[in-house]
């Protein structure tokens, strides 16, 4: 993944076959970025997606190998426990057209993958809650 | 729901079963914010979306109560009779990952619900047109 | 298509029978626009996707004849060749709520398409790869 500092924020751009959300937490790590908005649009040759069921209380996570568009990656950055955590949904689009979509819990960049993060540059923090998940405390 | 200004805009946090479009509404009015754009992911356990059929110039709507996943939440505010305005499209993930989605009449918060603001701060008006419908003057 | 500078940017609204992607490139060559990020919601009347097949290195492309909601409209702007380009990805809402999404070839309004530009003023070049694509070259 390269990237570069553009305006209030960054442009990323990822090779076919990195590991996105692994690139993303050492980029975050390694430019103190602790709050921000990201998105963006690519492709995926793997995903990984999860729904939360709010009556089980649990996640129901699904693989996904097969060349995906990413027609949209939007999230958010914060602190979690101390560490930059990104919170992404992506919808992904088939080759015939139709779309996928869930929490993102992992993915393998296909083609390319572009994505722009703004650096808020302030403390936006998650704690958990009594549902389990870390959400976040303004 | 709580929010908290950041930058030149808000983050925003719903909490379970809070009515989302309410909750902006009674904000922007508090805030005094005319103009924006609004973007985010989350959870509803109820949404009502509607698809405008330029054809017969009315809009079909449909109710969903089941957990969804907000892939994207993406749209705008402006002035609409002297009012601030969301217009907002949304893409919803069920739990077989399969999404549905389309013009955001109105949803409830399901685990949680983060968006974004840009607080755009300028004169963003819309006018009734011929075919009925209140679009962007600019 | 009128649009009008906002803030870091442009707000941008398009009329019923436009060509988006031709109203877009005029528009950047006239602002002389090198970079940026792109995004909105709306309507097409008619829309062109296509979906890049990592393992066959091409474009499969179909055309859409319907109403269809612009549910999310994501992408950036970027030198290729000296001139700007558009990438864009689209997620499609059908009259049976049912979505659709690809990469942008291209599509003509419907009621409206309402998008933000967001003018990032550096140098985002694009150059062609291996694989035959032209991806940012950061």
């Amino acid at each position: 993944m390269k990237y570069k500092k553009i305006d209030s924020g960054y442009a990323l751009r990822f090779f076919t076959g990195e590991n996105v959300l692994h690139k993303i937490n050492s980029f975050l790590e390694k430019e103190k970025i602790f709050s921000g908005t990201i998105q963006g649009i690519g492709a995926l040759e793997k995903a990984e997606l999860s729904f939360f069921s709010a009556e089980k209380k649990v996640y129901d996570t699904k693989s996904f190998e097969e060349d995906l568009e990413v027609l949209s990656f939007l999230g958010n950055i914060s602190l979690k426990e101390g560490k930059p955590f990104v919170h992404v949904h992506v919808s992904l689009g088939r080759k015939d057209f139709s779309v996928i979509g869930g929490h993102f819990v992992s993915g393998i960049t296909g083609a390319t993958l572009e994505l722009f993060m703004h650096n808020l540059g302030c403390v936006l923090e998650r704690k958990k809650e009594e549902n389990g998940l870390f959400l976040l405390d303004l």
